[in-house]
């Protein structure tokens, strides 16, 4: 149990709208198919946009909600599926878009594809409690766009752009506001249901032997499902255990959005009802690491999560990992 | 100040060793001047092996150093300059590669280029010693390949490949070993100084404009040693002051092994006499984020590093970003 609490949250969404409609036109399906399929009604692209500028634009929104300046961070954690470029890390980027003091603040990044965010706020909050950093900024920014795959719908339609950032502070004393426990679990014979295989060392871009499709998004959807329902029951009754929480003790489940079937799968199939679970795949699509964060930070300006709620983050990502994160709010 | 230790340290290095005389006749370079300019005599260079392949070997011979086994372990951090693959993240991979338990251990990426190994320890450091886990594996493996710019041989030159790997635990009550402390400042100023503009969102592989040499290593070599000059003194000085140690009373000073001047810049250049000071870059050259672990893996190898001593790991990244972490062996 951390001192630990989210002092303000901040989302960034590109303007240009992408309907199923749209989508459905350029590829040539029955139109309905995406909604049907994924329920996903409409998701957003970015444009002119980059990662790092996103993840600003959420970041001073985060800021402000916090009552804080960019002077008030000493920690910058990108966490997303992939960086703005391979070398320097994103969090570097983000501290120059923000006009960040130079010095003032250490940067770097954090990846687990949909649960880099979990990964970071845990890292964030212990790192917090024991004084090592002052308050921190971690943020999830991601941009599709050529890694989705228009041969594979299946898997293209998904995605939507975003960015979503989170201060984190120690908590004040006496407040309910507390990080209480973090858990992760990579079943790694899965590792291959879910993949970028390029952009790495192994499909190095400059390789003749690396073809298009490579640097395209992969999954076997099916096969994640299959995978993950056998082992996200124990998973959450363990996570459980360690919060000491119930299922009906949690006021809010926020289930990383990866299709509606993806939501259901964390969610209310685990048992939770149907009005614990935030919901937003039909108007943001799988906005992969910022799916989590933009979920809770829109439920937080829905005035849908409050302080001193019981909140509990939870999602699949590739690798295959599941993840949970409670926090009370 | 953290009741956390090295348990046990591997490494793994290629087969194949490419001198600088070799890349001086391929590159039509003056004999001699990579040594005279980067103090380089030879390098590794990875033939068939894989990120996670090197990072599982390096990662075996650190669990056999620390008398355990792939069992113990429930934390994998790759920390890495680039992934395996975009998706998952290369810890999954290491995970697999190295027949780990399925659903046993938590897998993630940290990626802050040369400082990656820091940052991770920084991180795994504090989860170890709060609970979180048991035994963590931090490893740092790296494969420069075609992101070496021969075009650029000033650069070009420096990269070897190598895997590092350290087992970390809780030190044991009444023990010596400790994690004292670790700081960070990022520069972003600096941002453009070493870069790989490519393999992320910004100049996708898959995007006609982007150029083979956005996917290569490019770097100011004089901009970062200008700037880092002037903002490590007081960066050091801070960080002992932190720890309470005195220059003299650091026992082994491990810096990152950029090229002759690099590892010039973060040690005797700081007041540190050159017997306190690790240096491998002869035989080693810059293997990026496996450059500090190696280092210290072969000191402790070769006896110059033993338990109760004082050991100070320091280096620059791309960023700009200055790091240090302060450790009881």
């Amino acid at each position: 149990m951390l001192p630990v609490m989210i002092a303000g949250m901040g989302t960034y969404l590109p303007e240009r709208v992408v309907t199923s409609a749209e989508l459905e036109r350029d590829w040539n399906l029955t139109p309905g198919w995406i909604m049907r399929v994924a329920g996903i009604r409409e998701r957003r692209y970015a444009d002119r946009e980059t990662v790092a500028g996103m993840a600003a634009a959420a970041g001073r929104r985060a800021l402000a909600a916090a009552g804080m300046t960019v002077s008030d961070i000493d920690l910058i954690i990108a966490a997303s599926s992939a960086p703005q470029q391979t070398i320097p890390c994103t969090a570097a980027f983000i501290q120059r878009e923000l006009g960040a003091p130079e010095g003032a603040s250490a940067c770097f990044d954090v990846n687990a594809t949909c649960l880099s965010f979990l990964f970071a706020m845990q890292s964030a909050a212990h790192l917090l409690a024991a004084g090592s950093y002052r308050a921190a900024l971690v943020v999830s920014s991601e941009i599709g766009g050529l890694s989705r795959n228009p041969a594979d719908p299946a898997s293209a339609c998904l995605f939507g752009d975003a960015a979503a950032a989170a201060v984190l502070t120690r908590a004040p004393e006496g407040g309910a506001s507390r990080v209480l426990w973090a858990q992760f679990a990579t079943y790694s014979g899965g590792a291959d249901l879910t993949a970028i295989p390029g952009g790495g060392s192994l499909h190095h871009p400059n390789d003749p032997a690396t073809t298009p499709e490579m640097n395209m998004f992969h999954m076997d959807g099916s096969g994640v499902f299959r995978r993950a329902a056998k082992v996200l029951g124990p998973f959450v009754d363990s996570f459980l255990a360690r919060t000491g929480w119930s299922h009906a003790d949690v006021d809010v489940v926020v289930p990383h959005q990866a299709s509606r079937h993806g939501v259901e799968l964390v969610s209310t199939r685990l048992g939770f009802r149907p009005d614990q679970v935030v919901n937003n795949i039909a108007e943001r699509g799988n906005c992969i690491a910022a799916s989590i964060p933009l979920a809770l930070a829109e439920s937080l300006d829905a005035g849908r999560v409050s302080r001193g709620q019981r909140v509990m983050l939870l999602g699949t990502g590739a690798g295959l990992t599941l993840g949970a994160l409670g926090l009370v709010f």
